[in-house]
């Protein structure tokens, strides 16, 4: 059985979107940090980082959401969250994932002007294509959209200033798997910094 | 033929340290940060973020260390840089180059405070581990190495504050790949920021 800590709204949507799109069965933990329950001592004993998302798989805890992705895409083939067969296409869904990790994730905690600049680099980079790496849906639109959608949520940007970026949020909303999980994390109640 | 885009001592230090384990033969692009050359039309082209490293191969350009490291312990399966069979160790090491990503790099660019607190953090997560998915060497290692040397060039930490990282970083600096990665960039001269 998978477990997966988590906080509503948090990084760890996306894999929590991922376990939805796949259909295993999972336990679902849910850390409040407005308890600041990711700092208690049982928290710390499973990821020293303090952060979400973990998942306890049979032999350990994986922590960092690219490889909680990469190991959910693995585990699970038959889901086709990673593009098989197609060593240059994996590598592609692995540069967007330390992209969004490196430089988006990181300018959305430093404030409005930086987050817009990382944005409008997506922008580009996404282009007109219908997913991340070409046709394939994969993990690395599961980790894009989890950035942008709170963008969207906490800075309300005009779609029409990220016209491909806005096209994909709205492709993902419509999936079955990214319903489930914003159903599930919204009744369980958001309590996200702003 | 696959061609590294690099410039001296910057994080494209990871994946040519990564092309000598594998002894694979390819061509060097020098990129000189002092002349600006990331942001000449043609460097722009290649890798619109203007960055190094870019990896060209036989069918586009690869960005992002930790996708240029994956692609090539995957196209060089021999070179044995991800742990073969073993997907739990393989999640591993891309949790640990998302964590280097996220976490180390960005605070090195905000400081020595921030580089210091980041490094604690590596310095518990490696714990007296060999390498940094247990006993088996991996581009995991690669990355480590490349931002921990940047510190240890930049800020002169004593080791003592840093007994397994610094460990770690002797026994890279013992591998040939790494004695010929240093050679190379030192010849054509470091010009980054410091």
């Amino acid at each position: 059985m998978l477990t997966l800590y988590m906080s509503p709204g948090s990084s760890s949507m996306a894999p929590h979107i991922a376990l939805h799109e796949i259909g295993a069965p999972f336990e679902a933990k849910w850390i409040s940090f407005g308890r600041r329950e990711q700092r208690t001592p049982d928290y710390l004993a499973l990821n020293p980082e303090g952060k979400v998302p973990a998942l306890v798989i049979d032999d350990g805890v994986l922590t960092e959401v690219a490889a909680v992705l990469y190991y959910l895409a693995r585990a699970f083939p038959a889901a086709g969250l990673l593009p098989a067969g197609d060593l240059r296409a994996e590598a592609e869904v692995i540069s967007w994932m330390s992209f969004i990790a490196s430089t988006v994730h990181p300018a959305r905690r430093a404030g409005r002007e930086p987050s817009i600049a990382a944005f409008e680099i997506a922008e580009d980079r996404l282009g007109d294509r219908e997913w991340a790496v070409g046709s394939d849906y994969s993990i690395a639109d599961i980790h894009l959209f989890r950035l942008f959608w709170r963008f969207v949520d906490t800075l309300h940007p005009p779609a029409s200033d990220y016209p491909n970026l806005s096209a994909h949020y709205d492709r993902m909303m419509a999936r079955e798997a990214v319903k489930k999980t914003l159903a599930a994390e919204s009744a369980v109640g958001y309590h996200l910094p702003r």
